[in-house]
């Protein structure tokens, strides 16, 4: 499968909250569920979306793929078969409403039922952008440390799901798992936490439940 | 040992260039030697720190601690005796040249041989702001995977040394050492390259040595 590579420019679209509501009124209209995902680098978004993508079978999931520069996510997805598209930034440190408005007007979404907004990776920036989507998702991976919601505490508390992956190096890093959680809730009570390690499969099911019961809601 | 904390504000100091230059020129004349820090966040800024300062005994050095919220960093510099700040940017993804003067004029730093800026944890932001530093690092550790510079090519011109961390954990994660060299190498080809675990202290020294020789040369 070719992978579709779009420069986006900015500022394209003026009004970016309205644009925001917009985009989410629009793909509600076209029963397309948007999930931003966001994560430092390295935080393993590529894999689990991977994973859970091969784990529902019974929808239809597309992924926008946001780099600053390289193809390298959009490719991986194209060769698992997965309907996918790579924006590049232009050096911006996260997708906004505009960004993301231009990259689904270049993307068939009509027929999608889940599309997932992989954005670029980094815990400071995409935390402040309403880009449109229903619901989005942080991933902290173990060996990051337990400490990050302390620090990046912006991108816990807007997030509706956190995904602790990498969990099989646990054994290799300290992290305390019930700290995590109580740093996560104190910030943001309702948000839902898992536990996965997209390698082994483990906790997997869990994070696609949500996914699928967020689907059928919007 | 207590900890400071300064709450920073924009724009304190117009002409961010200019400044940059001073800051440089104010610390060369004070024989203290600059080095921006930037990775990730759990890249193992931290820890790389502590384990280095504790094999440059000859050399005074002081740690200034850059987040957006909490002080757990200089709290963990303070406790191993390292004279340190923290400094809080205000929810801004990075450190620029007026935050860092405001943070250097709260410390004292006529007698320091060396400064170690630990940025904030972000690939993005922090590679586009001169900060007035002398030369400049870039973590990148093992979990992260070895196609980072691709994707954040950026950070990876801009720096002077580029320092794999974590690498007890290769047998846990596909990492190309001779890629990831080569990656580097193509965006800054005379970038310094080592690969380090702070836990163990392999490659440590090499590190150490090029600081002290940086320190030297300035």
């Amino acid at each position: 499968m070719a992978v579709k590579v779009i420069e986006i420019n900015r500022d394209v679209y003026a009004g970016a909250l309205t644009l925001a509501d917009e985009t989410r009124q629009r793909l509600r209209d076209e029963k397309t569920c948007l999930i931003n995902i966001m994560a430092s680098p390295g935080a393993g978004k590529t894999t689990l979306l991977l994973e859970t993508i091969s784990r529902l079978p019974q929808l239809n999931i597309g992924v926008m793929e946001a780099d600053i520069e390289a193809a390298v996510d959009a490719e991986k997805m194209a060769a698992a078969g997965v309907r996918s598209i790579q924006v590049h930034t232009g050096g911006e440190c996260a997708m906004n409403a505009s960004m993301t408005r231009q990259a689904l007007d270049e993307f068939e979404t009509a027929d999608l039922d889940l599309l997932f907004l992989e954005n670029v990776g980094n815990l400071v920036c995409p935390a402040e952008e309403d880009v449109g989507a229903h619901k989005s998702a942080a991933l902290l991976s173990v060996p990051e440390g337990d400490d990050k919601p302390l620090k990046y505490p912006l991108m816990f508390q807007v997030v509706d799901a956190v995904v602790i992956t990498k969990t099989d190096a646990k054994a290799y890093f300290d992290f305390d798992e019930e700290a995590v959680c109580d740093r996560i809730h104190r910030l943001n009570p309702s948000a839902a936490i898992f536990f996965v390690c997209a390698k082994s499969g483990e906790g997997v099911d869990a994070w696609c439940e949500w996914l699928q019961s967020v689907v059928t809601s919007i």
